[in-house]
């Protein structure tokens, strides 16, 4: 390495971003140092300011710069359908599909006895108080279909009952333009239970 | 998206890294944003730090927080051993290994007709100022053996012929842990041919 503490510590807190191991860390450190003003500069100051006006929304979880967040705030986003996510990485997925127009719940983990996560971690509450305020018509569980996400489903659906208001969860079966022969058995058997007329 | 600036401008500065693609900048900025003062603040702060203390090493090219670099003012090493290599990132890699006690002098890059590299935007004066002024031994060359680095080594191996000097360049054949059965053919060829007495 260089021997230089400026660059050696780049490198390691590079490092530590997810998708990025010690050697692509070095890639990118390399191009910083390279271009320190056109490149380097500008992302420091990026994440300067991303990390004093980012802000979690205290109506449903996500991360944006203002409180509550652009999603929540839209006049045009349907508020009586609220889609329950895991974190905010799927609310952006289902954003940049635009397959959603109502608002979030973002939990911020699921249910998790190794991980420790009770339901009392979950960011679940101030989904109830909106249900018992009234207005809400429908709550989509968007959870991935792993065992923890299966657990925290079932586990909101039997909180759920209690209020009048109609629950769903995603469908399952195979992804578009997947190919069969690379999914797995659950994902085949819940494509075949899942089947409709053609 | 987040339909917000300062969060899809961090997104977009970190996509433009090497080796981080759409996927795995939203991933890298997500983490970031929910530890803003844990975690970006201080990268934030990293890069410029080292944006400011970086400078080239006006004697042989490499990246430091000093000029002359750490390895040039380190009388440790051997300064009549030249070895040259492409970029920084190769000199780091050597620096790991451990394998050189000389110094370096760090090219820029290679001889390339497609991408309009010529003698001229090589950083190699230093190099020939370095030999005339005496004290060097030996010459190392260590490109990659390309097109480009072939070229760029055949060609400094004429420029040095008129100095009092040993050219020699690193070795070729199977690499370290490799199976045979993987290498290309101009490797194999290279490892035949560089064959020694077992």
């Amino acid at each position: 390495m260089s021997g230089r503490g400026e660059i050696d510590r780049l490198v390691t807190l590079l490092g530590r971003l997810p998708g990025l191991g010690p050697r692509s860390a070095r890639r990118a450190a390399l191009a910083l140092l390279r271009q320190p003003h056109a490149r380097m500069l500008p992302l420091a100051e990026a994440m300067e300011q991303a990390a004093r006006a980012v802000r979690t929304c205290s109506t449903c979880g996500n991360l944006d710069t203002t409180d509550p967040c652009g999603i929540c705030a839209d006049p045009a986003r349907d508020d009586g359908l609220v889609c329950v996510v895991e974190n905010v990485g799927d609310l952006w997925a289902l954003e940049r599909a635009g397959v959603h127009r109502g608002v979030y719940q973002v939990l911020g983990g699921t249910l998790s006895a190794l991980s420790g996560m009770g339901p009392d971690d979950l960011n679940v509450q101030p989904l109830f108080d909106r249900i018992a305020a009234g207005g809400v018509r429908e709550v989509i569980l968007a959870l991935g279909t792993t065992v923890e996400g299966a657990t925290t489903m079932h586990w909101l659906h039997e909180r759920l009952a209690r209020f009048d208001v109609q629950v769903s969860r995603v469908g399952q079966g195979v992804p578009v333009g997947g190919a069969l022969d690379v999914l797995d058995d659950g994902t085949l058997a819940a494509a075949i239970m899942a089947r409709r007329p053609a």
